[in-house]
C-alpha cells in the first residue's frame, strides 16, 4: 500500500530546514503555531485518502507501477482522470476552506512527463527515464511535492541575460559530469515546507542565449544549499494568540517560502531539462495550464465554505429569508460554479499527449483562471455584504471571553434566542479571515496571481483562440473570399 | 438511410399554414425572402449532416432503431452523447451567425422521454411508449420539432386559474374516448414554422386544481386549426430590400410565432400527459435544463462569428496590432469561451435517468443560461467599440451603389488600398445586425428571455446549490455543531 | 425677441439640400417621413423655450448682446450656466427619448470661443473678433448649429499627410486673398439637417507638415459644394410604414450625415483658425470636453423615459412589486444618475479661460463620458430583462389591427383588465426601439462613440489625473523621498 | 481664534475612559501604540487647518458666532459650502489614506441643525435653541464629535419593541424633570476616542410605540457610565511590533469603537429629541444623506493614495509603460474620480431648508454611496494586480534587516539599480494594508456598509427617483392618456 497515513505524513515532514521567519531561525517549524494549519492543509490530502467514500475521487492506479497511489501524484490517462482531479480538489478546498498545495507538484509532473518526452524525442536525451523513475519514488513513498517556477525577475522591462544580477533568475553557474551548479531564488513557493520535493522549472519562455537559465530538475526541499524565509500574511500573529477564535479558519492555512539556491549541486539523474530553450516554453504553459485548471477546482471549493458561511450568518442575523439575501447568496453560488464549470469543461475537452498522458484544453484552461481572477473578489464583496459591517468591528474574543465586558458583548451581539454567541463569532471571523485575513492571501491574492496574472492569461487567449478560423467563419457567410 | 437532403427538408416544409404577417394571410411561407433566411438557418443542421467530417458531431446512432440519425433526433445515451450536443450547435452556430431552431424539440423530447417513463411508473400509464413511438416516426423521417413551452400568461401576480380569461393558459376544454381538445396560445415559439411536429408542455410548475392546464402532446405544425403569426424583428423588412448588404447577415435568420390553438382535437396517441400535476414542474426543469445546456453551445457559435467579425473590422482600419484592440478581443474570446465551458461542464457532470436516458447536470445548465444572459451583451458592446461609430452611420447599400454619390462614398469610406468596400460594408452591416438588427434578438434577446428569464434561473439555482451541504463544511471547519 | 417659434424654426430649415438617401435624392427633406421625427427633436429645443417653467434652463442672457437668448446659444460666463446646460440637456432628453443634436455647435462655439482668443494673444490674428460676429449672428437669428469634427481618417494608423488620399482628412487646397478652398469628408454629422449652420473644426492633434489639415471655419449646411449622404439607422424604414406604433418613439429620433466638401470657398471672415497646428488640440480637447459633459445631461434624460417605460411595463404586467423588479429599477436609477452625477461635476468645478467664459473640469469631463459609454449598455439590458421576451417576438401592429387576428392577439396578449392592448404595444415598441432600434443607435452608439470613443477617454484620464501629485501624496505618507 | 493647535487637541483627548482592548482596561489610551495611528488621522483636521493653503477648504466663518472655525464644525449655508466639505475630505484622505473620523458629528450636526428646526415648529419644543448652544460650545472648543447611530439591533427580522431584550435598542428606561436615563449600545463607532463629544440618534425610522426608542441627545465621550470596547481590525497588533513598514499605513488609522450606555443620565439641555417618532426617520434620512456626500470625499481621497501607491509600484517594477498598467490605473482614477464627482453632484445641486442651512440632494447622496460601495472594491483588485503576488508573500521587514537573510532578499528583491528596497516595502506593505489590512477595513469593509448598506441605499433610491414623473414623460411622447 502506497497511501501514508496523516500520521505519517506528518512525522516524514519533521526535518531540518534554514527557514527563517520573523528574522529568525524556526526550529521545529511543525510546532510553530503560525505553521501548524498550514500542515493541516496538506495533510488533509492524506486523510481524505483513507475515507472510503472519497476514495475514487482521492486516488488513482498508477500506470507506473500498478499501485492505488494518492491521485496528487497520478499522471493523468484520461480525461476522466483530468475531471476527477478537479473535483478532488474541490473536496478539498471544501474540508480545509484554504489552499492546501498539494497541486504544484503535482501539475508539474503532469507538464514535466510530457515535456520530458519531447525533448527526448528531438534530442535523443532520456530526460523521460529519468523523471519516471524520479516519480515512481514519488508515487511509492506519497510524497507531496512543490512545483517550482517564479523567478525573482528583477526589471520587468529586461530578459534574464541582460539583468544587472544575472541571479535574478535561477541558473546554471557550473557544470560537471555528474551534474551542475544552480544559483538564484525562487519566490511565492506555495507549500514549500509541507513538501518533500521540489520540481524545479524555468520561469519563462526562453530566448537564444538564455540556456543556463533553461533548467529543470527535482530537489529535496530539505536540501542543505537551500535557504527559506517565510513569507508574512495578513493577520499572521493572530495565531500565535491563545484563544484562537479570532483567527477565523483557526485549524488550516497556507503558506508561502522565499526559497533561495544558493550554489546547489544537482545531480544528473534528477536533471530534467539543460538547455533546450524551445522547450521552455512548452513547460511553461503545460505546467501553467494544468495549474490554471486546478483552480477551478479548489478556489470552488474555498467558495463552498464562504457560500456557507455567509447562508449561516444571514440565519444568525435572522435574514436568511429576505429576497436581496436569497439573491447574493445566488450569484454567489452562480459565480462559484462558473469557475468549477470552466475547470470542468477544460478537462473534458482534453487530449491526450504523445507521451501517453492526457492535457486540458489550453484554451479553456486559461478562460478558467480568468474567471479565477475575478470571481473571488466579486463573491468575497457580497459576503461581507451578507456578514454586516460588525465583520470589521467586532472586539477581540477575549473581550468576549473576560469579565469585566464579556456579559455586555454577550448581551448586546446577541441576535437570536438559542444561538451560541461563540458561533457567531466563528462565523464572522470566518469570513473576516477570507476576505481580509490569512485566508484571504490565498482566496483572492492567489486566485489573481498564481499560476499567472491576468495578463498572462489574456495573452495565452489570444494566442490559443484560433482568430483566423473565426475570421473564416465570417467570411463563409458573408461571401467574402 | 434516415438523413434527409437539405432540398429534401426543404420541400418537405413546403405545407400549408394559417400564417400571418403584416396583417396578411402568407402563402408559399418558403418563398417569403423575410422568412427564407430562417428555413436556411434550420436547413443547415441538415447541410452539415451531409458532410463527412461533421458526421461525428452530427449524427448519432439511434437507441431506438439502430439507425444513424440527425444528432437533433437523438435521444443521449451517454455524457458523450451531451457534450456532442453541444459543440454540434456551436458548429451550428459558426455556420449560420444565428438560431437555427432545431434544438427546442431535441430538448423536449429529452426531457419528454424521462417524464413519460416516470409517469408511467407511478401511474401505470403508457405515455412512455406513446412517445417513443412519436418519436421514432420522427428519427425515421429526419423531422424537426419544435418545443412549445411559453403560454401568454396574463397578469403574472395570478395562477393559471385565477385569470380572467383562463385560455391564457393552454387547457383541456374537452375530453373524449379518443382524444382530448385544447384552447389557448403558445408565444415566443421559434422556428416554428420550420418545424414539422411540435411537442407542447405546460409553462409551469402546476398545482392542484390546475389538471386542466397540466397537458403535453404532440401535434403538426400544419394542423388546421392552429393560427399562426409572425413576430416583427428589428430591421426586418431591409430582407425585402433589393440589395442584400444592408441585411447584415442576409443568409440566415431565425422568426418566432405566435401560435393559437383554436379548439384543436389531440388524438390519444399523440399525448403524453393529462393532468398528473406534479409532474409538470419535472416537464418544465427537465426542458429548460436541456434548453439552458444549449445555449452554451448555439450562443458561443454565434460569438466565434462576432468575434470573427471584430477582428476582421480591426484589421480592415489597421488597428488590429493596438493593444486596446488586442485586449477587447481577448475579453470577448473569454466570455464566449465561458459560456461553452459551462455549457461543455454540465454536459460532463450529466447522469442517466431510470428511463436509460442521459440528462445534464441541472445546476450547472442553469448557471450556463445565467451566463448566457449576461455575456452577448458585454460581448456585443466590444464588438460595437471595435468596430467604431461607423456602424450606425453608415448610409444605405443603394447609396454605395448608385451614381451619383457611390464613388464618392468609396472614395471616404477607404481605409486600406487592397481593400473592398462591399468587404467593409458586409463586416459593418454584420456586426450591426448582430448588435443591434434582426440577429441580434436571438443573440440577445433571445439569450436573455429564451428558456427563461434570469430570475428563473437564479430560483433554481438557490434551490439546487445544496445550501445546507455547504453549511455542513463550514460548521466541520469551525467546530460548530 | 431673438427665440424662435417652434414653426418659425420648421420654416427655416426648409431650404435646398443635396441630400441622398437610399441612392436618391431627396427633396424637401423636411416631408420625408423617415426625417420628420429627427426634425421634432431639434425643434423641440424651440418648443420648451416658449415654456414659462422651462425658461429658466432654456434661456439665458447673452453677454454679447445683452438679449435673452435659447441657451444652445449661450457662451458659459459661470459654473452655475455650466451646471443649467446640463439640467437643460437631461429637459430635452426627458421630452424627445433621443439626441436632438443641438448641443454640438452650442460646444463647439464654446470650445472656439476661447481657442480663437488664444491664437489671437499668440499671433496677433483677429479670429476672436471674427468668431463673436459670426456667433452674435447665430444668437440673434437663434440658429441650430452642427460641430463638424470627425474625418474619415482612412488608415488609422496612418498619419494626415501619410494618407495615400490625403481628402480622407479635410484639408485646404487653395488660398485666395479673400478665402480659402477646402475639400474633403465629415462622418457621423448628427442633426446635420436640422441645422442652419456648421462649424468645421480638425479632428486631431495635428504636427508640423499637418498646417493644410489645421483648419476651422464656419459654413451654411445648405453650401452648394456639399454633398449630404443620410446613413441608415436600425429599423429606419419602419417610419414608412402607414401605422407609427411599430416605431416605437415615432414622434422623435435623430439622423447621422456623411458630408463630402467638394472644394468649397470659405471667405476669411468665417475662418477661425488656419495652420496653427500647436491650438488643434486644443480644439479637439476643448470641444470633446464639452461635449462629453453633455452626454451626462442628454444621455440621463433619454434614461428617464427608458426606466420609465420599463417601469410601466412592468406595472402592465401586473409585477411592478416583485422584489427583482424593483432592484432592477433601483439599478437603473442608479446607473442613470451617476452620469448626471458626472455631468453635474464637471460642470460645478468649471473655471474661468481668459477669454471670459468658462469651461468644464476636464479630467471630470471624460469621467463622464467613459460612464456613458457603459451604463446605457447596462440599462438597456435591465430594460429588456423587465420587459419580457415580447419584445423580440411582438407581431406587427398591422396584425393587431387586423381583421383576421387581431382579436386573437388581443385575447392573447391582454395582461390586466383595464389595459389598453394599443398602450401596452407602444410601451413594448419603445422599449424594443431604445435597445435595438432606431433610438439605440443614439442612446448606444451614440454614447460609444459619439465625442471620442472609449479608448479616448482612457488617454486623456491618464493624461489629465496628475499622477505624479498622487505619488506625491503617497511618499509623505510613508516618508519615502 | 477658535482653531486648536494639533497639539493642544492632542492633549484635550486625554482623558480617562472605561476602554477595554483584548480583554484588558486600557489605561491612557493615547499612549498605546494600537490606537496611535487612530489619533494622528484626526489630528490631521487640526494640522492642516492651519496651513494656509488649505484654509479656504478646512476652514469656515460660523454663522453662528461669525468666528472662523474649523469646517468640520460648520453648518452648511450654500451649496458651496457642500462642495467644499467634499472637496476638504479628499484633502484629508488623500493626507492620511484612511479614514479620519471628523465627519459624522459634523453630518450629524448639520442633520440635526434643520430637524430640531422642525420638530420645533410642528411642536413648540425648544430643540433647536438647545442644539445651537450646544452646537456653538462645539464650534468654540474646535471640538471633533462622533455621530453616534447604529444600534446592536438583535434580531433583524424584528422591531424594536419586539426584540425579547428591548436594550438591543438604545432607549429611555426613566425620565425625570431635569433629564432622562438611557440603556443600550451603539456599535461602529468610528473614532469614538478622539471625539470630544457624540451626538447620539436613533437608528430606523420608528412607528407608533417607539417612543421611547425615539431619542437623541448629546454626550461627552468620557461619561464615567460608558462603557467602550475596541474593535479588532485585519492586522491589527502589527502595530505592536518594533519595525513599523510591516504596518503599511504605519502613521495613519482608524478604530471602531462598542459602546454600552450603563443607565446613562442625559440633561435636558442636551436632549435634541424626545418621543417625536415621525422625525426619527428624517433624522436617519439627513443624518446618512450628509454622511453619504462625505464618502465621496473621504473615499476618493484615499483611493488617490491607492492610485499613487500602484504608480509608484508599476515603476519600481519597470513596468511603468506597459500598456496593460496604463489602462489598470486609467481605471482605477475612472472609478476613483466617478466617487468624487457624485460627491460634488450632490452637493452641488443641494437646496436650503427652512431652517436655513444646506442640505445635499438626497437621491444622489445615495447614488454616491452605492458607488462608494462598489468602487474601492474594483480599485483594490486593480492595485493588487498592478502590485503582484508580492504583497502576498513578502517576507517581513524584520527578515529584511535581518544578518542572516536581510542581504540575500536585498539581493532578490531588487528590482532597479537605483531603488531603496525599504521604499519597495513600504509601497507593497501600504498596497497590502489597503487591500487586505488595517485601512482596508475602512476604505472597503466601512465603503460597504458606513452610512447604510447598499440595501439601504437602492431603497432609498426608489423612493427618491420620481418613477411617476418617469412614467409621466414616457407617456406623453408615447401619448398614452
Amino acid at each position: 500500500m502506497t497511501l501514508l497515513k496523516p500520521e505519517e505524513y506528518f512525522q516524514s515532514i519533521q526535518r531540518d530546514l534554514n527557514l527563517y521567519m520573523f528574522g529568525e531561525k524556526i526550529d521545529k517549524f511543525w510546532e510553530h503555531p503560525i505553521i501548524i494549519p498550514t500542515i493541516n492543509s496538506t495533510k488533509m490530502s492524506y486523510e481524505l485518502a483513507q475515507i472510503p467514500e472519497y476514495q475514487d475521487l482521492m486516488t488513482a492506479q498508477s500506470h507506473l507501477t500498478g499501485e492505488i497511489i494518492n491521485r496528487f501524484c497520478h499522471i493523468h490517462q484520461s480525461t476522466d482522470d483530468l475531471i476527477k482531479s478537479v473535483q478532488m480538489q474541490r473536496l478539498m478546498g471544501q474540508h480545509t476552506g484554504c489552499c492546501f498545495a498539494r497541486c504544484p507538484g503535482f501539475d508539474a509532473a503532469n507538464a514535466l512527463y510530457s515535456v520530458t518526452f519531447d525533448i527526448d524525442k528531438k534530442y535523443g536525451t532520456n530526460y523521460h527515464e529519468r523523471f519516471k523513475n524520479y516519480w515512481i519514488e514519488v508515487q511509492q513513498k506519497d510524497m507531496t511535492c512543490s512545483g517550482t517556477m517564479t523567478d525573482p525577475k528583477g526589471n520587468r522591462s529586461k530578459r534574464p541575460s541582460e539583468q544587472s544580477d544575472t541571479d535574478l533568475f535561477l541558473h546554471k553557474v557550473d557544470e560537471y559530469d555528474d551534474g551542475m551548479v544552480v544559483r538564484g531564488a525562487k519566490i511565492h513557493q506555495t507549500g514549500f515546507l509541507n513538501s518533500h520535493r521540489a520540481l524545479v522549472m524555468p520561469t519563462l519562455s526562453m530566448r537564444p542565449g538564455d540556456e543556463e537559465f533553461t533548467i529543470s530538475f527535482g530537489i529535496d526541499t530539505d536540501h542543505k544549499d537551500l535557504t527559506l524565509v517565510y513569507g508574512r500574511q495578513s493577520c499572521d500573529t493572530r495565531k500565535m494568540e491563545e484563544d484562537k477564535i479570532d483567527v477565523g479558519n483557526f485549524k488550516y492555512g497556507m503558506h508561502e517560502i522565499f526559497v533561495i539556491f544558493d550554489d546547489v549541486f544537482i545531480p544528473n539523474e534528477h536533471i530534467f531539462m539543460n538547455g533546450e530553450i524551445e522547450f521552455s516554453r512548452e513547460i511553461v504553459e503545460r505546467f501553467a495550464g494544468f495549474h490554471r485548471q486546478s483552480y477551478g477546482g479548489c478556489k470552488s471549493g474555498v467558495g463552498d465554505t464562504l457560500i456557507g458561511a455567509s447562508a449561516l450568518a444571514s440565519q444568525q442575523l435572522g435574514v436568511e429569508k429576505a429576497s436581496h439575501i436569497k439573491d447574493k447568496l445566488a450569484e454567489m453560488i452562480h459565480l462559484n460554479e462558473t469557475l468549477y464549470c470552466c475547470g470542468i469543461a477544460c478537462s473534458a475537452l482534453g487530449f491526450q499527449r504523445e507521451a501517453g498522458n492526457y492535457e486540458i484544453d489550453m484554451l479553456r484552461a486559461n478562460v478558467t483562471k480568468l474567471n479565477v481572477t475575478r470571481h473571488p473578489y466579486a463573491m468575497t464583496r457580497l459576503a461581507e455584504d451578507i456578514a454586516g459591517g460588525i465583520i470589521c468591528t467586532l472586539p477581540s474574543v477575549k473581550d468576549l471571553k473576560s469579565e469585566e465586558v464579556g456579559s455586555l458583548l454577550k448581551k448586546y451581539l446577541c441576535t437570536c434566542d438559542d444561538l451560541s454567541l461563540e458561533d457567531r463569532y466563528k462565523v464572522l471571523r470566518y469570513i473576516e479571515n477570507l476576505t481580509m485575513g490569512l485566508t484571504g492571501v490565498s482566496f483572492k491574492g492567489e486566485s489573481l496571481h498564481g499560476a499567472g496574472s491576468p495578463q498572462a492569461q489574456k495573452i495565452m487567449i489570444n494566442r490559443r483562440a484560433k482568430l483566423e478560423e473565426k475570421i473564416g467563419f465570417i467570411k463563409k457567410i458573408l461571401d467574402i473570399e
